[in-house]
């Protein structure tokens, strides 16, 4: 038997994540049957090319998931929530990178090189984690296999394609505005983010931590399965276009060592070492835009941690951040046979 | 007796650093008689225009110190102990920017709102502390009076400027070729600034720690009179033209409260509280560059630390970091009658 191809959906594919999805479903093989892409009803009927053919946008609303095997949801969590149950009762699997599911208990939350199998207890839906998480975990997990992790503290170098097309504009403009010497304009941000550093990404919960900063805490903990892991993030955005980077400080159990840690990482499937600071290589957002590794480098012993570990991990927020952690989900379902076009599932 | 007025040296005039201090010696009223301006040979017979008159550039070199009173050093290492001692014998207080001088236990480290007591034990030299530092301890030394000190982890977001004008001169180059379309080229930085975050300032330790993050352990532990005080730092240039900001995880011994810190944090004469998340309040670079005190806010309580407290300062590195704090050592010098002009003090 051949592998079977799939009918694929994107919802959101006009948006930052939607249009690296495009990329990389083409760049990966994906086995794609027929490509339907769905948008707003302001992006519907534009036109997109796709492995030389022509996929006109459709507006996403409820039922349009009939034939759909797999769909990506690369939108914002309110829309999914709007339109996912209508999907997974269509018989799609709905594979989201929004924080809708991600705390439902009965929704997986995976990172296929961390926790693959829990993919096999979906009923529907599979959560793709936080941007800035899955970065981080890149370098996290691998030295938790090694030393047992026992809390982190991060704070995070942020680009602006985690908002969104509307905040890559935003810094552009900005940027040329300066150039040219006319008023720099701001919409998207509270503050200029052009030149400037911005301590807030997603709003303020009472604790006085962002969105965010709980979302890393939480997935963390979700992820590599330590409910009770103390987390500390401060999120940052950063005046980058694509790329997450973050600093972090990791306490381990166990004693821990630079030459140990630099072979987990370089062991690591999802990581790339750059750790040679006599020859100035460590990892930037720029070298690892569009990477499917992230890069891990300035590992240090922690100067103000018992067993602790410093280090500097940069990874495309877009990428594994979320379409393509999205789509090695996806991969992985179809490779070990738990995602079937429904033309042979019906079979 | 009215106050005196001083003969004021500036070694390094042309430099980022000479060109604040020029600012700020006019706009603090500092009292100077006579202006002497030094530079490399490059610069010399150049002129500047300070209060009303012109300064013609002189050459830096042995013996251009007989008859002043207080030269602010703002070079690098390497020329102010080429030239310092010169100076010291001459009679002039040197009051240094660099590196050089300030792990000399003969050489006071002075922050004046931290440490002033100190500037009464020199020996001609006063040294002033590492610009992330400064900025640093404008937030942790008023908590740590608050709640003792017990260990604290910081990332830095830091600006172009404290490398110096070549570097603002670099990301200026590299942001004009991404809008004109054309290449983007390097030489200060290792890696292209514009767009991206670069984990290193300056040079590489055998320990895996810059210059610039062992800087901000020692000289932390110095000023605060902590000696054994765990810090641990990763420094990050980020495309920022001028102003550092500093994440911070901050460990005491005493238990802690948001309010209790915030009022500590407004109480505190080097810093400004901009705090409230619900507005959107928290200081930024552009925010905070020169000004006189450095931003603290996104204070909470730490979610990975005992006692712990997260917070974000933003201060400008040429401002506390450099110009602002050498200028304050020689005011309170001057207004304390331990800075004395030649000619009095002959008399």
């Amino acid at each position: 038997m051949s592998s079977p191809s799939f009918t694929v959906g994107i919802v959101g594919a006009t948006g930052a994540t939607g249009q690296e999805l495009l990329r990389l479903l083409q760049q990966r093989n994906f086995p794609v049957a027929t490509l339907r892409l769905f948008a707003s009803a302001r992006s519907a009927g534009k036109t997109v090319e796709f492995g030389g053919k022509t996929v006109v946008i459709e507006e996403a609303k409820p039922g349009v998931f009939g034939d759909v095997d797999v769909a990506f949801f690369a939108t914002e969590g309110a829309i999914t929530k709007a339109l996912a149950p209508d999907a997974v009762q269509a018989g799609c699997l709905v594979i989201d990178k929004s924080s809708a599911y991600r705390m439902d208990p009965a929704v997986p939350l995976v990172i296929p090189e961390i926790n693959p199998q829990e993919l096999r207890q979906h009923h529907g839906i599979i959560a793709n984690p936080n941007c800035s998480t899955a970065v981080a975990l890149m370098a996290l997990w691998p030295l938790h296999q090694a030393f047992g992790l026992k809390r982190y503290l991060a704070a995070t170098y942020q680009s602006v394609s985690g908002t969104g097309t509307d905040a890559i504009d935003e810094l552009e403009a900005q940027v040329r505005a300066h150039v040219a010497g006319t008023p720099i304009t701001k919409k998207v941000y509270p503050y200029q983010i052009a030149f400037n550093a911005i301590p807030q990404v997603d709003s303020f919960g009472a604790d006085g931590y962002t969105g965010e900063e709980t979302k890393m805490r939480q997935e963390s903990r979700r992820i590599m399965g330590l409910p009770n892991l103390p987390v500390s993030a401060t999120c940052v955005r950063v005046p980058v276009v694509q790329a997450h980077s973050v600093a972090i400080n990791a306490e381990f159990e166990r004693p821990v060592s630079v030459e140990a840690a630099r072979a987990a990482i370089a062991a690591f499937a999802g990581a790339e070492l750059v750790d040679d600071p006599a020859n100035k290589r460590y990892p930037t957002p720029l070298d690892f835009t569009r990477q499917v590794k992230c890069g891990v480098g300035r590992i240090r012993i922690d100067t103000a941690l018992e067993n602790g570990l410093s280090l500097w991990v940069s990874g495309d927020n877009l990428w594994k951040g979320a379409a393509l952690n999205a789509l090695q989900n996806a991969e992985l379902m179809a490779r070990e046979g738990w995602l079937k076009p429904k033309a042979i599932a019906a079979a």
